[in-house]
Parts: C-alpha cells; structure tokens; sequence
C-alpha cells in the first residue's frame, strides 16, 4: 500500500501580527512545521499551535529559521557551519519544550525558507544540520528537498529521511526544482499538478521541464494554508490521494 | 554534614561581545545559570559555555529573562502569566537541546534579572514559572530568592526548590533583601559577609538589617565572575565553607 | 471657526505581516502617527506610509514605541529617563529620514501604547521624551493625551503641544481616561461618541463618568482603521463634524 | 598641500557590552563611522558617541549595516536594492537624530562590514545606498572602499566620495582588496604600512601584491581602536603623516 504525508508551514504568526489559515489547513495535514521565533512564531503562538496540532492529530516538527524575522528567512545569509549547527539545535530545543509540556513527541525537522534552500545545495550547511539532529536526537525525521544535498547528508549519517516534494513546482532533469524565475516553473493547473503528485507516490517518477523522466522518492508533499485558494488545493490533493487508495499518514508511520 | 551549592550567572557573551571570566568563575562554582538568547547568550555561547560547565564538572541550568537584550533583562516588564509561562518553555527547550546534545542534564531553572526581582514578590508571574517548569521536566529544581513568592509557588507545586542567598546583601526582618537603594543594602566587608554566609547554611538565620535574626534556608549562594575581584571573593568564600566542611556540591546532590 | 485634526496609526506592518487598513483609513484622517520599527513597522513600510501619506496629503508624525515588537509596545518597561529620551531622538531621526528624502515635514511626535500610557502618569517619563524633541525641532507638535503629565510636561518647555480626546472612551473628573477594566469604560453607541466628540471641539468640555462636566482641550481626535467598522465610525464623524463646519484639518494648521 | 582623512568605527558597544577603545582613538582620528543600532550600537551608545566626538572636533558619519547583531553585519545578506536603500535611509536618520540634538552635522556615510563588501562588488547594491543618500541629504559624503563600484556609483549620481585605503591590506593590479584568506594579503610589518599609506596619499599608488603600481585615490584611511596595538599604529601613522606635511584633516575640509 502506498502512504504519503502532507506537510504545511504553521505557527507563523508573530504577536499580534496573524498569518496563514493555521486553524483550517491543519485539518487537512498530517504533519505541520512550527516555526520557532527566528524567522517567524513567538512562543505563545508555538504553544498554541503545537496544542491545535495535538487537538488534530496531526504530528508536529521544527521548522528552523535563519535569524531574520524582517526578511521572514526567506534571504539567503552566509552563516558558518557552527552558527547553523548551533542556530538549528537551540530551536529543535524550544519546539520540544512546548512538545514536552503537551505530552508529543516531535517527529521532524524541517529547514525553512532560505535555509532550506541553501542547504539543499550547499553539502557544509546541509552536514552542520544534520550533525544537530543526530546530536539532539537522532529519532527525529530530516525533511529535506527530495535528490539534495540536503536528504544526501541525513543518509551518509544514518538519520530517518523523508523526501519533500512539490505538486506544483516543475523538475530540472537532476531531480531539482526549476528555479522560480524560470517560465514554467510553477504549475498552475490543479489537475496536472494532482496526477503528478500521484504518479511521485506510486511511480517514483516525474516529468522534468526537459520532458524525460527524473526519479523522485515522495515521502511528503509540501502544501499551503495561505488562503481560501491554497486551502481548496490541499483539499482537492488529499481527496484525489485517497480515491487512489494512498495512505494519507504522518511520516513517523513509514519512514 | 552541611552542604551548599555556588552558583554564578555565564554564558552571557553575545556575538562580538564578550562578557564575564567565564572560564575562571567556572572552576570555584558547582552550578552554572546560562543565558538562552533573550537578555544575553547566543546559540554558539550557549553550546561553548555547556561544554565548558560539562568539562568542569559544574551542573548546569537555564536561566530564563526578558526579551530584552539591550537592556540585559533587567527592566521590569508587564508581560502575562501566559507569556511568562510560554517564554520560560521556550528557554528552558533551548538550553536542553544544547544539554542534550553534549549528554548532559538540565539541573535547575533560575530566572534572570527583572524577571527573578519581579517573580520574587508577584505570586502569579511565580506561579507561571513554575508551571513551565512542572510541565516541561518536573526534575528540574527551580532556584529563587529564598523565603520569595517564587520558591513558595514551586514548594506548592511540588517542586524541589532550591532557596539562594546573597553573601554580600543585608536582609529585612522579613527575609526579604534590603533593596539597592538603601543605605547598608550591600556588605563590602568580605569577612563579614563569608561569616555571614556559614551561619546561614549552619544554623539557618541571617542577621537582618534591623538587628534581630531571620530564618533563612541556604541552598546556593549566588556568586559573580565579573571582574578578579569578584574572582578572588568566590574563591575566598569556597575556602572558607570547605574549611568549616561545608560540602561545596551540585544542588542536585542534596536537594 | 472650530478645527480639529483627525489621528490614526498606520505603518504598523513587518515584513510579510500585514497589519491594519492603511490604504483605506488615510482617506479620512489628517495626521498619521507613524511606527518606526521598535514595536512595529520596517524601513520599508515607513518608506511606503510616507508616501501614502504624501499623497492623500495626511500630515505625518513620528511614533515612538519600546524596543518590544513581540508585545506590539503594548506592555510597560521600566526604562530610565536617559533610555526614554534616546530611544525617542533615534525613532525621531528614522522617520525623518523617509520624510526628508520624499519632501515633507515631520508634524509631530505621538509616543505610542504603554510609552504613551505611562508618559500621560509619569512626569519624568513625559520630561524625557519632551526634552528628546526640544533638542531635535522644537517645531514638532507634540501629540499627548488631554489634561496628561505629557502635555503638560510640552507646555513647561515651550512645546508645541496638541491635546488628544478619544470619541469613545469615558473620562474621569479629573479628565484622565476611565481605566478599561472599569464597567463603562468604553463608549460603544457611537451617536452618542460622535456627540461627544462635537461637545469637545466646540464647548472644550466632557461629561465625565461621574457626570459632572470636565474641561478638555480637543485638538486632535484618536480614530483607528483595523477593520470596517472602525472605517466606518470615521467616516461617521468626519461627516459629523463637518456638518456641524467644524474644519477637519492637520493640526499644523492650528497649534 | 596634501591632506587626508584617518577613520574608525566606534559607537559599536551595546546595552552592557562593551566593544573598543573609543575614549582612545576618537584622540587620533579625524573622522567617526557611528553604528546606529543595527549591527552594533544603541540609542545611548549613540548618543555618548556622538557627544564624544563633537568634544574631541572629529566629523561624524553614519556607519550603516545589516539586520544583524548577533553577526555583527560581517555575514553577507542577500537583501533587494529597495531593502538597502529603506535600510541606509533608517540608519541615516537616526544618527542625524543626535547629531542635531547635538548641534553638530553629518559629514559622511560609510556602510559597514560585509554590506561595505558587498556594495564595493555590486553595482545595484552600491546604487542603492546612492540612491538613499541622494535623497535624504546630497551634502553627505560617501565613504566606499578606493576604486569599487561603490566609490563608482556614488560618482556616477553626482555624490561627493571619498575614497578610502586601507594600511595594512594588500591591492590586487585591479585595485581592490586581496582576499584575507590569501597569502600576504596583510601586511604586518608597520614601517612598511605606513610607507605604502605615505605613497598613496603622496602618489596616488601602491603597488600590487603582483608587483606592478595601481593607481588609488587615499581620501580617508581606514585605522581601529580594538586594543593597544591598533591605537599604537593609528598613533604611529598619524606622526608620520605629520612628518611629511600631509595634513590629517576630516574629510569634509577637502572632499
């Protein structure tokens, strides 16, 4: 039977300021990234969002930020290894206490925005994150970008890696993500996008920009809660999961 | 036999900027308060300074302030039961993470600052703290003023509390500490204020300010490491206790 | 001829986090007091609310709040005198500098939630952010609270000063605000607050909670534009006011 | 009659932290690069600095940096040609704040650490901290590295720009810096520093790492007040300076 998880970004809220439609889409996920002060999230917003995750049964992660709550982490900043080994410890550390304090395990790690990028090219950046899980605790699941640098580290070192995917991003031959700025690189049409994702889950398969076949392991697809539209969207993608009899599963269950 | 725990505040470099002999103090002390990032510390002092407390045999604890770095925690701020209970989880996740990783364990939580002087009278921003801390690890000790609101809250609680005294402050007939800005608030005498020191953890009383004796529990007494004049005091203080065979040990051990 | 100037607070976004209904509340006011990054707003939102403002042609002001962005400036710091007067001459020079580089002028200087609250009750408080203007233009209007230790601290030093009156809030006898834990505190039928707002500008006087009269200067009233409804209640007594040929205008025009 | 400017970056402590000789250097130099709360420094630390420097007759200039503290703005930040501009406009501001307050003008912006680097590579970044001086106030002078696409902007908008050498560093033939992590690329020896900054102010070249001359434009000599060793150097190439009739002036006197 194939399984696949459905992760979104939560806990982004920061103050007084909201962001996202946290309290719809986390009836759709089965696993949810709680950012953790830096890049976003303050820690009444990291309790109350690891209590809505537990309330939903969805299983919670850490979504580790570079330290930049203006740019939202999405700017690229040249940290040192150390700094990132260290940056991405301290706040595995604050997720778990609010985990801890709930009665929940957390399940798994996920680099956020520029960090995730980065390091899913960068081999240095990529090992100093991996090198905190394992330290911290080497339970706990490495989400990375599927054929990067970044899940290649958690391999060499033995940690549990799931491969992230996008249903609505298109492929380089390489396995990775056509850039942005690239025309076609975002799939607009819902439908492809949902037989893509199908086809990654039971295939292991992809259709790259380039038109060839790329493979793709699919242990979770990344969707958003960003608006009404995005909502629909992880909808329709769980709906049409189901009607192909894939397990719709937190990644703890089979990675 | 009498035993006594020294504790010292470190860890509170930040960046570029150093503060403290740190790696001085850390050889008379047997507990070591580390800054999580909010009023002083960053994630590469906090990883240094466990490390350093892990090699030199000294426990250590999380040492929880006000986001407040300019002002080092120690401005009075109005923050929630709510957001003193949330921001104390979130520090004390930050240091374990750092603790685990070296494989060692959290020892105590002492709040910082503002947030220790407020705590110590206001019995609800007490009992929030203490709340993070039954909920995240009810082994860890909570440190306070001894006979404060704070350790009464974690005594209520259940919590092995440790009570901690000033060598160098004079005290109200009420136990409470003489504030700053009274004349006679702070004892130069060092003689003094060793002698002062053993009859609090032998016989229990303190002599206040008013004259008359005052019951005191002297669990740890708090020590600095800011200059080699707080240095050679910390050092004056532990010969003497050792002379008079005193335990100078980790609270974990008798608390 | 009556006149009164019409206040709200805008430039309150941060990075990704959108915060209030700018484009819509600029309309109707006349000053904008604008955050300057310290509890809320970014270079880039207050280069963006200068403009806005420019162009709808709403007169701008500085508006100063504690180094707090997680508590929005909301919650009370014990900051020195020293502190107070910095941090306004810094959030001063910021807004400033977005002025000057699109060609207008700073009005005014309205320190903004718990540094304006504690300022309107603390005269050394309200000293230091009058002398912090004083020093750098003493053609800024300070914006304080009607009948306050702000104002009056503005008025001992030669200030320009403008009185602020809230359309929907109670007063006290003594022309202080009526707390907001208190039954009646906040005037919810808004005939009746737009009544009240007319009595201000033209009699100088207010129906205290009490019922007896109190005497209130009425420069500049305090309207908000967080959703709809609030909009709307601006629109209202703006309407109102007009009917009635009082002239809505900035408060350069008049203090 | 040659003239030429010597330059440090003080102002850099923060809250409790304490960072640099100030009292010392501001003793030698002729101009003061004055961090404004960014990468380093705070409001009263402004202040202080700002009153240090009027006291000794050394020219003040805004010293602005990235959003990085904890980095101290040495690490590159990918930030847009808006957020440069909206950033160096904030930083400007307020430091003219104090400098008002103070009576006293601001003579120049020098932009800090890797933004410094950065903008001395990228014709957009350099543009854009152009762009922000130009239109806060075109009588304060640029302070970019000798020949780089700073200097180059800031000439291309019609700027005034001061070109600034450096003592100690080697100069690829291209006329910038050699790399500090290639061999040679700082110079140790102080006679020999000293000789090469006599020739570029005298001569207008140094000679390359390669051997060959480069021509180079020494406005403003970049010198440090870290510890005894550096203000000793400052001391040492200011008498010979002197010596050789160069005249040590700010740079306004000559720009």
């Amino acid at each position: 039977m194939y399984r696949v998880d459905l992760n979104s970004d939560i806990g982004e809220s920061y103050g007084v300021y909201k962001l996202g439609m946290d309290k719809e889409v986390i009836k759709y996920i089965t696993s949810a990234n709680i950012a953790c002060g830096w890049h976003a999230g303050d820690p009444i917003v990291m309790e109350q969002t690891v209590k809505a995750a537990a309330e939903n049964n969805v299983a919670i992660g850490v979504h580790p930020g570079f330290p930049d709550l203006i740019g939202f982490g999405r700017r690229n900043m040249m940290i040192t290894a150390e700094e990132a080994k260290a940056y991405t410890t301290y706040q595995i550390g604050a997720l778990w206490a609010f985990a801890k304090a709930r009665g929940v395990e957390v399940q798994h790690v996920k680099p956020h925005g520029a960090l995730y990028n980065m390091a899913a090219k960068d081999p240095v950046l990529a090992g100093a994150i991996v090198e905190a899980i394992c330290q911290v605790d080497k339970n706990m699941i490495l989400v990375g970008l599927a054929n990067s640098k970044l899940t290649e580290a958690g391999e060499e070192k033995g940690l549990k890696v799931a491969h992230e995917v996008f249903a609505d991003r298109a492929y380089n031959p390489d396995g990775s993500l056509v850039s942005r700025s690239t025309p076609g690189a975002v799939i607009h049409d819902t439908d492809m996008a949902v037989e893509r994702v199908i086809r990654m889950v039971k295939e292991g398969k992809v259709e790259a920009i380039t038109g060839e076949d790329v493979e793709i392991k699919a242990h979770t697809i990344c969707v958003h809660g960003d608006n009404q539209h995005a909502l629909d969207f992880v909808n329709k993608i769980r709906k049409a999961l189901l009607k192909e009899a894939i397990g719709v599963e937190s990644m703890k269950n089979f990675i």
